[in-house]
């Protein structure tokens, strides 16, 4: 009757069945402009339900102008509400070309989840729960908890010997986020950025995404090649200088005093990209450049390689200068993040339980560290060798005579391999082509193993 | 000794307190570029420490490159090394006018927490934690949590009728996000956009961070009116048709389906922000724009009204045309929400429960809006009038011979009642002068009629 059918055992409410039925009827044009409607008497009885469901219907229909009544008149369509709805388009099959079961992954970045103190966290998220006073429910601004930006300088003091106003760190949803939002506000107006090559393909992406112009400085084992810094219409310098990614150098204090006078001279920030290097094998953590001078240098840090990465909560140290621009931009990027991890994170800190656990996992990842080297030393002999710093996830290595191009690449994935090379993080194609990445951090001892005997059949053409 | 003092109660290691020591002197230009470093035999005796650990922090100097050293000869400062310090900057005060304790707050979009489910949420989130699998503590994807979409997807059918695949959603951390990345994947390359006037000031100043033109449309009781769209160079129209924020019209069908033929004409995409629809007080939620072209519309909608704004999660309903870009976007802006939000939001959605809390702040919220009314009358008799359908968590009021220009504003700060005024929320200012905003959703009945007393105490000079 009408079209309509009712469901009387499903979800939704007869008076909804109704007017959903009635509505789609008249927007599709099979009840025209001016045509009456029966009245909710008759179509009640029709449907064998209560007239009340039906003028509710019929209400709905009324407040959204399908229909027009006029008191002693039957209820009609109104005019131009018929629409022709489009055909569905047809679902999207994502038809990706099958692609082997991994037997390696040596993806870079990548935590051990494995060891993440999951109980432990639970616990502490739960209290946060508990504790949070109820405003905190609600909106409570863009810079993030009050007693995270404190742990967080207490921490950066103990770990890394930097004073940290804590008004001065801001909490981001990640590193990413907080990349995201000060190249929102730097380079704008057609400011470009300055970027090491190779560099982080995300950053890279991050900029891509945004059309800003970026000025690549080729990188060498020491990091950024300052000499060879030019005064671009740039904005702001990306660097990562405790552990260059990927090649994984240290940038030496001459050409950190080079860059800090560079970007004094030329009025630019740089933004220092502190991605992990809580995970140093040899001596303690590097002195981040943000010390040299805290009105130049935005300090970004990140808790997803230090615990786990759906945790979401990164940091960014800003000079006093910018704070307004990055309060008015957060709020309006998304708002805020949310509170009960930044306060079981605050607790974790506080009661120096992440010291404790970075410990661990730095041991942890030495050792691993040490016996991809020695496996690798077993397995290629001499011809190769690695590059950087001791420090992070991942590795660079150099093997004499390879070319690690998109050819290989391809080759390695159909092997069940997972690797990046340098060149795939590189600007400038083709100048670190013999260099190959591997990540190790989240690898078992038999993982390391298995994945580089399968490296070195790859590599000697063994599949 | 050399200008090091240890403390050896701190948290600091004693390598590390040498290290900073000697690093900041170095910096500083108190020790020289070439100058000598005392043997580590030599500072360890002096210090009082092992040599051990003086031999670590001149490892850590010489891989920063502050230091070099070769066989034989003594530790010496490396070149240019040397950064004058700047002077730190004095601390920013923030020193607001002193502004009156708040009296009354009728603030808009503020949903009433103390009517939350508090523990009932906690043990969701606990058991979403500890039901959490391994691999979805590190990076999970853009789009959000499969349960959560599909719940989504099943949640707008029975509540609101529309058909959605949940591969369509795309979970946010808020409808802020959502918006802000739909406005960077429509409107950039010059491409305005096209708003309803008055509109909700947050999404302006999205816009306007953005620097996207806006071509602003008039707003009468019943929506925008579409008579006055023209095609301008824009890439989305953004509308709130089941709600208008402020002015709390109804799109009515026949502008709908103006608005949907020249979204057509056009090649433009519809933004349906659906922000508070979930509360509407007469009839069931109105059916949203989406159902009638899902190919042209976004839908937007958001759980902080539902239940709390900390929880940060919203989502986008994208046509398959944009999921690709949406997904590159959103990677490379914060990667991705927080899982444990999710899947407790997924299970509180299909145990029901979220239906039921609907269903009671509904309730509640009506009759906070009935007593607002009532109490409107009884104190200001006629000569007022209400504006818009009767839903949501506030209501626009026009006021006979009333002006709520800045200075009303002001002076209501004053005599200690937050508020807002339509006109605050108009771009093209002075049309809705007469129109003042009172969200009431969050305020018991009486905290309601204490701020109406007030409101009509400034609103009659007795302050």
């Amino acid at each position: 009757m009408w079209g309509i059918e009712l469901r009387r055992s499903g979800d939704i409410s007869l008076t909804r069945q109704i007017y959903q039925s009635l509505k789609e009827q008249i927007t599709r044009g099979y009840i025209l402009s001016g045509e009456a409607l029966p009245s909710t008497r008759e179509l009640a009885k029709q449907l064998g339900v209560s007239r009340n469901t039906v003028c509710e219907a019929y209400e709905m229909l009324l407040a959204e102008g399908d229909v027009v009544s006029s008191q002693g008149s039957p209820t009609r369509v109104a005019e131009g509400v018929c629409v022709d709805l489009p055909p569905h388009a047809e679902p999207m099959e994502t038809l990706t070309p099958s692609t082997p079961p991994i037997r390696a992954n040596f993806q870079t970045g990548q935590p051990d989840l494995r060891h993440f103190p999951r109980f432990q966290w639970s616990q502490l998220l739960r209290k946060a729960y508990e504790e949070m006073p109820l405003d905190q429910f609600g909106y409570t601004g863009p810079e993030g908890l009050p007693k995270l930006r404190e742990e967080i300088a207490a921490w950066l003091f103990r770990s890394k010997g930097l004073t940290v106003r804590s008004q001065d760190i801001f909490i981001t949803a990640g590193a990413t986020q907080a990349l995201h939002l000060i190249s929102e506000m730097l380079c704008h107006r057609a400011k470009g950025i300055i970027i090491e090559d190779p560099c982080h393909m995300g950053m890279l992406r991050v900029l891509r995404s945004k059309e800003v112009t970026v000025y690549p400085v080729p990188v060498d084992e020491h990091g950024l090649q300052t000499e060879q810094l030019e005064p671009w219409n740039a904005g702001a310098i990306y660097v990562t200088p405790s552990h260059q990614f990927p090649l994984g150098g240290i940038l030496p204090a001459n050409r950190r005093a080079v860059l800090i006078r560079f970007a004094r001279e030329n009025h630019l920030y740089i933004i220092e990209d502190d991605y992990d290097s809580e995970f140093r094998y040899c001596g303690e953590p590097v002195a981040p450049l943000y010390a040299m001078d805290p009105q130049r240098v935005i300090y970004v840090g990140t808790f997803s390689k230090i615990l786990f990465p759906a945790l979401r909560v990164g940091y960014a140290v800003l000079p006093p200068t910018l704070h307004r621009q990055w309060k008015y931009l957060r709020t309006h990027t998304d708002v805020q993040s949310p509170p009960f991890e930044q306060a079981a994170l605050a607790e974790y800190l506080g009661s120096r339980k992440l010291d404790r656990h970075v410990q661990k996992m730095r041991r942890l990842y030495g050792e691993r560290r040490k016996l991809l080297l020695s496996l690798l030393k077993d397995t290629f002999g001499t011809g190769w060798r690695p590059w950087g710093d001791a420090a992070g996830l991942h590795i660079a290595l150099a093997f004499q005579g390879f070319y690690f191009d998109q050819e290989f690449i391809q080759r390695s994935k159909q092997a069940g391999i997972f690797c990046t090379s340098v060149d795939d993080h590189s600007i400038c194609k083709g100048r670190h082509l013999d260099k190959l990445l591997l990540g190790y951090g989240h690898l078992e001892p038999d993982e390391i193993r298995k994945g580089i005997s399968l490296l070195y059949e790859l590599m000697n053409g063994h599949t």
